[in-house]
């Protein structure tokens, strides 16, 4: 009545392709259409954006998850979300904060003292060479706790995350010089520079806002502190930057609101923030001159806080660092067009969209053309001395994004609910397209570039009312994703986002992602080093050092090595685990029952588990992630005794189960009868042209890996057998067999792959 | 040049629908398949998947979230991710974990004094009444510490985490009987019961499995632990369970692995734990009779360990409640039949479906007809007594569903990567399709209930190799939606899963589902109270209690009530707030500066964030969640003044831009143009039948309120003026603006969804 795997069965289910053959619907489309309510519009929108099985994305969008503290990635335009990336909060599934490897990331997190497990992402950015996103790192700052944290686009894992030292609110962050050179970082709400304390009754003389400038070292692919410096800057708050390019290059642009420096205080009975930070007309332009600033640092014309160096506004203002310039009423977006000539500014409460001139900017520099100065004596450019063009578009311009097509920006409307899409050399608005609703940011495919790629624009919409099915009170946004290929922007697609708030988005075209396969083998993803502690198999070992004790072990389907693990009550434990896999999907976890404790060991990756035994007990350790049929049966056991435990005078554990030679033989017979059945998926396999299948070659390399197990746990069963120890020459014939099924699955997912992709027979 | 919202552009863009009309898109249908390489096929999974702008999904999913310690949320057919629902790991976006309230429920999870900031979720199981699911609560459980989290559908919120008081491990959890009556949970690997000590050497004598029998109470949506059993069984690794129904109802049917009871040791030489667990042909299927047990229970004929009633072996051999049957080889799902007559079991490492007879079973117990006993002394049914049908499906059959067509089930195949449909009844395979790859789960549409939906199946695919564009090492997992209201089965839809790993989903019919759109005023979320410290607004306040300093705080776009804390080094402070929003939608979050806390403030609900101001200097704290135009304007400040701080004597702060007659006079000219594009708005919306839409209904009614704070605003302005105080009644006139901005913005939503649901003009 039992029946496991045997020839005739695979003979009959697997080889013999059941049941794949494509079969036509029984309702024709016409009647899914109706059934369904689609209109021939929404079938080309589908047809635009459906993605069958296999098939790839043209670009891959990198999201804020806003206060989650995570990075959303996602595809364009199927708008399937393919990971989260763990920046400043926790996330077990990728071992984040888990393994101590990672906790030292999190860790560099730490502001004055406290630990922080969150963070409120605001900005993402990715490294550009020449004024190009080159798809290397990618920066994303908090917005709560003054952080940058960096990921490597290689393995898209966190592997730094740096504190601002003088600031104590930032938003306007991350923004990137054209070749990565810095990354930079703006206040927000002002404060008393190194977050020291001054009354707020000082708030005109004692808070400021700043702009500080990260050095970037791309050979580590790292953030240098100890390379970077800041501009002190008045007590507005400051907002988003964009950096110049090309013409522009070697300046930076940061817009502000709350230039009139009103300090609220609703409880009192004074009108709130929102009214005194919203009266004046216009907010302040922030053109600074970083190339020259950074020539002013290096000449140490700086005042260092909290040991990091800060150009003072006199040193600014002396050195001709930092121009302001009227800009439309409480903005939010800035941005540089491709060409480097043109910065386009929106202000929220007003409604246009404003565009200066670079050319004219620098003129009124060098004709030293200032309408006056600020209360702290930064010259003021009048604004129509830099104004381009400026062009009504509606309630509640936020943010631009530039098309592939010369001239053509894209802004959104927060009030009005639309993108307007216009001429920024002309100052002509083209096309308006309704969005649901309130949209935030919003971003073209390699947007914010030298070369914008154009094509699909997403709105970034923060709220989704009426989009979606209820979840509760606490709604998803709606990422809305448009058409702009053609003369009239057509919406597409609806995404709600599950996690988070995005407050940006940056995408870039998915061909210039070479993401690693796997880890070179004992890796250390947070380095990107080789681990000390990581071993090869056969290596596996315990060692004790008092109460410290390591365990060095691998992981390979579907076993740990070691299996049992005995301490002390009180030890403390660390699990160092290279994952020995070569197969690329072969991901394997580990956790100890009852403990805070898991990892992800992608192949090649080596992570530690430290835990303290703090009570005796016997407690399972177990792969976490569902890797092979035997994966349940990938366990072992820690065992913590207790502190005043006496051994038991020792009887030999017995065996839960005793086999005899009938059980050998009949295991024998069956790993026979399944070799035969691998031998012709083999042959299958290799009557085609499987070589020119990369995956495929991959999957056979694993695949002769688990045979060349299976051919060692042959030899352990026959040597036991040849001492008549049934026992053993049993289980290992199982395991032999083990080996055989793990094979026998990579060859039919081969089997598969090839069935799909037109292999031909040779 | 600058230009504020005024009643020209209003007009002209706003209400005038400007580029809102579609437009035929440049290329054709069959153009753009071709250029995307779809297929007539894949225009078909098209037409049946994609949902457009508003669209809603027919079944609401909820996935396990494997390790991440989440809930997925997704739409099928859309297959989009509508949220994710924080229960065993803390998420900042939520809330959880840190605001007061919800670490009160995550701290309830606590494993021996640890804390434990993870888990690894398994199986979602939704409440039901008379087997069928009705959406009203849901039950996950962790696998790494054994316990069970409660989730109440009617906010998506974690309301309760029970800790299992006896085992080290768990995976068979949960399952729910069919009404509600019990959340069944099982363990994995044996342990000693009450989480003890025993060597490992005395497995087969000290170590335990166990199944607990969770009592819950529907009322107050809380299981209650002082009502709950739990059963003592063999050291085999218990694994899923499912409970009976209809005519099995009062009857659970769970199966093991290993029942080897094999001790691996491959650092010793032995053969691994996978080699020992899988070596024998049969595991055991364990048939309890949970209504008995409950008798006995309540009879009080149990062992305390741990101060939990547990009925011993013996106990439970003497009054007939639990027996085995012979189950194949390393079996994972258990499944019993719509009409609860026949138990489905899919060996891993078997080939076969095998279909167990609940009349055959009972048969064989009223006849006392045992083959014998295990070596615990627990009956054994001979299989052959018990089993109804054998049919061969494939490689590493895993887990079943069930069809709304009679008799008709679905049965993942792991090593295969395919899905088998087939006839229970007759014993008949009826077709296989082939997925992408090593399923694990599989669901169909309210599947596991007494009236499975059909329509749609999904395969849990552990593996997506080549499905998706390259994200690193560590890869999605892969959802595919299968179609099954055909013959055959048809794939629609690859969905990759961007953040751990789902072991089981369950899948509900969206109408089902009725979640509140907004908290009663001031509703403690967590347990469903009313907050003891919420506040209305007008009776904000600060209370001091020594160093304990308590913010009793309101939330309203756009700004928080007070704005201005003052503290001093060491305080504890508490921020208490309420969101006194009435608008669905208006999430407002909050955090401090440098601080490791962030709330999710949905209207009505009170939430408190906690700090220790450990570190004097003035930190800002801010609206979290982009709410409306003045989001970024949505702050105030904590002052933490040094503890040896000398109050300077005290010259009053200075503005920071002083106001005139004129600019008074400018803003009043504004805000009645406003009014007059405000009323147009209104004109618009009332002129159609917009009480035929609820939502608008609810946007107009928040516009009111908007306009009467507006007139509160106007009030304080006119009394100003009347003062000559033009600072503040300029102020105040602005504050007037903001509100009139705030409702113009919920006019035009209102308009928009208007126009797209086709209100007509009355």
């Amino acid at each position: 009545m039992v029946k496991t795997f045997n020839k005739r069965l695979l003979a009959t289910t697997a080889i013999v392709a059941f049941g794949m053959a494509a079969t036509a619907s029984a309702e024709t489309l016409e009647e899914v259409m109706t059934r369904r309510g689609l209109s021939q519009t929404d079938m080309m929108a589908a047809a635009k954006t459906y993605t069958p099985t296999g098939g790839r994305d043209e670009f891959i969008a990198f999201a804020s998850g806003g206060q989650s503290g995570q990075i959303m990635v996602y595809g364009v335009p199927s708008m399937r979300i393919l990971k989260y990336i763990s920046v400043f909060t926790p996330e077990p599934w990728q071992g984040y904060g888990f393994d101590e490897e990672s906790k030292a990331v999190l860790r560099q997190g730490n502001i004055d003292g406290r630990e922080i497990n969150w963070g409120d992402t605001h900005h993402p950015a990715i490294t550009e060479t020449n004024g190009d996103l080159d798809g290397e790192y990618l920066f994303i700052n908090d917005k709560s706790a003054p952080r940058i944290g960096v990921v490597s686009l290689h393995d898209f894992e966190t592997q730094q995350i740096v504190v601002n030292p003088i600031l104590q609110s930032e938003h306007g962050g991350t923004f990137i010089t054209p070749n990565s050179e810095y990354v930079i970082e703006a206040a927000q709400y002002p404060g008393v520079l190194g977050r020291g304390y001054a009354p707020l009754s000082q708030f005109n003389e004692k808070f400021r806002g700043a702009i500080t400038y990260w050095k970037f070292n791309r050979e580590k692919g790292r953030l240098e502190p100890e390379n970077s410096f800041s501009i002190e800057l008045p007590p507005y708050s400051q907002d988003l930057t964009d950096a110049g390019k090309l013409v522009s290059d070697g300046w930076s642009f940061t817009n502000s609101f709350c230039a009139e420096r009103y300090v609220g205080g609703i409880e009192n009975g004074r009108p709130p923030f929102e009214a005194g930070c919203s009266q004046n007309d216009t907010d302040y332009l922030h053109v600074i001159n970083w190339r020259k600033a950074e020539e002013v640092y290096k000449a140490g014309k700086v005042t260092m806080i909290n040991n990091h160096p800060v150009i003072m506004m006199d040193t600014a203002i002396a050195e001709g660092l930092v121009y302001l310039i009227a800009e439309p009423k409480s903005p939010h977006g800035v941005d540089v067009s491709p060409d480097g000539k043109y910065i386009v500014v929106g202000g929220k409460l007003d409604t246009q969209g404003s565009v200066y001139s670079f050319e004219k900017i620098q003129a009124a520099i060098e004709a030293k053309k200032f309408s006056g100065t600020d209360p702290y004596g930064l010259p003021i450019i009048a604004m129509e001395d830099a104004i381009h063009t400026q062009v009504a578009l509606g309630l509640g311009p936020l943010h631009n994004q530039f098309d592939s097509k010369p001239c053509i920006v894209y802004t959104s409307l927060y009030v009005d609910s639309m993108i307007a899409k216009w001429d920024y050399c002309e100052g002509k608005l083209l096309d308006k397209l309704a969005i649901h609703y309130n949209v935030g940011h919003l971003v073209a495919m390699e947007g914010e570039s030298v070369h914008p790629a154009g094509k699909y624009l997403i709105a970034l919409n923060k709220l989704a009312i009426d989009r979606f099915n209820p979840v509760g009170p606490l709604h998803p946004q709606n990422h809305q994703l448009i058409d702009i290929s053609g003369d009239k922007m057509e919406l597409l697609y609806d995404m709600p986002v599950p996690l988070g708030e995005p407050h940006y988005v940056t995408a870039i075209a998915a061909d210039k992602l070479k993401p690693l396969v796997r880890y070179p083998y004992g890796t250390n993803s947070r380095t990107g080093e080789k681990h000390p502690d990581a071993v090869r198999p056969g290596s596996e070992r315990i060692e004790r050092d008092g109460t410290n004790v390591k365990v060095f072990m691998t992981a390979i389907r579907s076993h740990f090595t070691p299996e049992i693990v005995e301490v002390n009550e009180g030890d403390t434990v660390e699990f160092i685990i290279t994952n020995s896999e070569r197969a690329e999907d072969e991901t394997h976890g580990f956790s100890v029952s009852t403990y805070d404790v898991n990892l992800s060991l992608e192949p090649g990756k080596t992570a530690t588990a430290k835990i303290v035994a703090d009570r005796p007990g016997v407690y399972s350790y177990y792969c976490t992630e569902f890797c092979s049929a035997l994966h349940l049966e990938m366990t072992g056991y820690l065992a913590v005794k207790p502190k005043d435990y006496v051994e038991e005078a020792g009887a030999a554990a017995e065996e839960g189960q005793a086999y005899t030679q009938a059980d050998f033989d009949k295991q024998t017979a069956n790993n026979v009868a399944t070799q035969e059945v691998i031998d012709s998926v083999v042959t299958y396999i290799t009557e085609r042209n499987y070589k020119d299948f990369p995956e495929v070659v991959s999957l056979v390399e694993d695949a002769t890996d688990q045979l060349n197990f299976a051919a060692d746990s042959k030899a352990k069963s026959e040597e036991a057998a040849a001492k008549q120890d049934w026992q053993n020459a049993t289980l290992w014939a199982g395991q032999w067999w083990q080996y055989q099924v793990k094979a026998a699955d990579i060859g039919l997912r081969a089997k598969t792959f090839l069935d799909e992709h037109g292999a031909v027979k040779q």
